[in-house]
């Protein structure tokens, strides 16, 4: 009989559940909304509601089960498995989850942040398989890393190891939501994206993203999309998120020394206008001998990364 | 009867060779000039001397080894052993010195970088006693470091993580020895505080320095001595390296989540002038929840730590 397990991925705004097997494959997936601002009780009930939806489907029982594991988007204390406070689930403090999940199911229950589950996903089913020294970082609204090294998650004393997206790479540069100044994160995620060219705007550039910022909110893709179209300004701010993602990723390898980093999140849907800026600067920026036989690709788990990645907690 | 292993320490002007004990302690500790312009074989010829003088003196045999561990002031390629291009030994380029060393002893041997060896020193027999997330980090001319996660060395694919010296602080800042600008190094090592010294007394500053720069080199020690006098710029300087060292370390920390940071090298003999404000400056940057059980503490291993973490690589 073929192992199984459930995978939750906590979202700020969905909790994506699904049945997935020893080889990462996603049996039956179901999505509810996460209503976050509902508080944490009627969160986890919705969490639990979710994991008998998904057994009901394919008409198995707890038993049939490895385990649950589950992937929140923020902090978790290591050991302890406490939520502490996710930017993105209001109202949750110190939430004792992994305590609460195990009593819930009185089976094996697993938990992590989702950058480190979805390391742990891609390195097991993904573009990490059988790479001892492997990163995933994933580029969406904020920057976030997990990094395997020598085959094992590194999570550090209290679970806050490769917090990537706060490393600082200018201590002069922008206030990012951690409130230091100049982290990777403040550059290069998609919110710095938008956040630059919402300056440009303002202080009048010309370019066809200032007539839609008359109307709604100019996101990364937009910027894509008009840099495409060859709108010099929106070109400028491709070439700056290059160069901005090459820097960051040349700190990550001179911190870890990785054979592959893989690299998922949004603003990969654009992965051919920064890939070869990134690379190049990531190049001459770190040690020479530690990007000899990197390699950078894109990661391929997709929007299942989250429901594999919390699986694979179980299947480590 | 005790196990035994012998140490040495290559260094850029010396070779330090020592009889090590399995509880650290230094039994038996020679040196000789490294004379690194007169090329790798020569300087080997010189190891291989150190050894046999430090048995003769204890009156031991090579059987009586555990084995032979070697530090060496630059990168190591992981598994092979060959030591690549270090700035402090000309002419050393690709040399196999592990196999070097075996083939010569016929015992085992090992062989680290100089910081990962100390990290392991201090974690076996120092102030990392115990502490399973624990990072060494020199500070002397240059910045160097070794990471303990999980109880094991982290080496990374090709031997190359915890290049703390080099991880990026400042995009914009000054050009490094690596050829990166604005690395760790390049802001807060002896010779960047000199750096900062010497542009300063260029550019007119009232400081007693600029007398003593008539004469000699500006270095590190002489700016913490006229900063104790009192002299303003040389404050100033020493004010500024506490952040600089402030901002590194929050980079280490949201890297890694150490449970305890040892800092040694020779900046460390001016500990009370910069550690308070290093010590701000690294909880006002780096992530709340990683800076909460952190410990930031003078390495203890001094002078030895090299000998001492290199016999370390053996009985680690």
């Amino acid at each position: 009989m073929r192992e199984l397990a459930v995978g939750i991925d906590l979202g700020g705004t969905k909790i994506a559940t699904g049945v997935v097997d020893g080889e990462g494959h996603v049996l039956c997936r179901i999505e509810l909304p996460t209503l976050a601002k509902e508080g944490p009780e009627r969160v986890i009930q919705r969490m639990e509601e979710s994991v008998y939806r998904v057994l009901q489907q394919m008409d198995l029982s707890l038993a049939d089960l490895e385990g649950i594991g589950v992937c929140v988007p923020g902090p978790v204390e290591a050991g302890s498995g406490v939520v502490k406070n996710p930017p993105n689930l209001p109202g949750w403090q110190e939430v004792p989850l992994l305590s609460i999940m195990r009593e819930k199911f009185n089976i094996n229950v697993q938990l992590e942040n989702d950058a480190n589950a979805a390391a742990l996903g891609e390195h097991l089913f993904g573009v990490g398989k059988g790479i001892e020294n492997f990163i995933y970082i994933t580029i969406s609204t904020g920057i976030g890393g997990g990094v395997i090294a020598g085959g094992r998650l590194l999570r550090g004393e209290s679970g806050g190891a490769a917090e990537i997206g706060h490393m600082t790479i200018n201590f002069e540069g922008p206030t990012c939501g951690c409130g230091n100044r100049g982290c990777f994160e403040a550059y290069a995620s998609g919110t710095a994206m938008a956040r630059f060219a919402r300056e440009g705007i303002l202080a009048g550039r010309k370019t066809v993203l200032a007539d839609l910022y008359k109307k709604e909110e100019v996101r990364a893709e937009h910027i894509f999309a008009a840099a495409r179209e060859g709108d010099e300004f929106a070109r400028e701010l491709v070439e700056k998120e290059g160069f901005y993602l090459g820097v960051g990723l040349a700190n990550v390898v001179n911190a870890y020394n990785p054979r592959r980093i893989a690299i998922g999140g949004g603003l990969t849907k654009a992965w051919d206008m920064f890939y070869e800026r990134m690379l190049k600067v990531m190049r001459e920026t770190a040690l020479a001998a530690s990007v000899e036989n990197l390699e950078v690709v894109r990661a391929v788990l997709g929007q299942d990364v989250g429901v594999i990645g919390a699986a694979s907690l179980i299947f480590h």
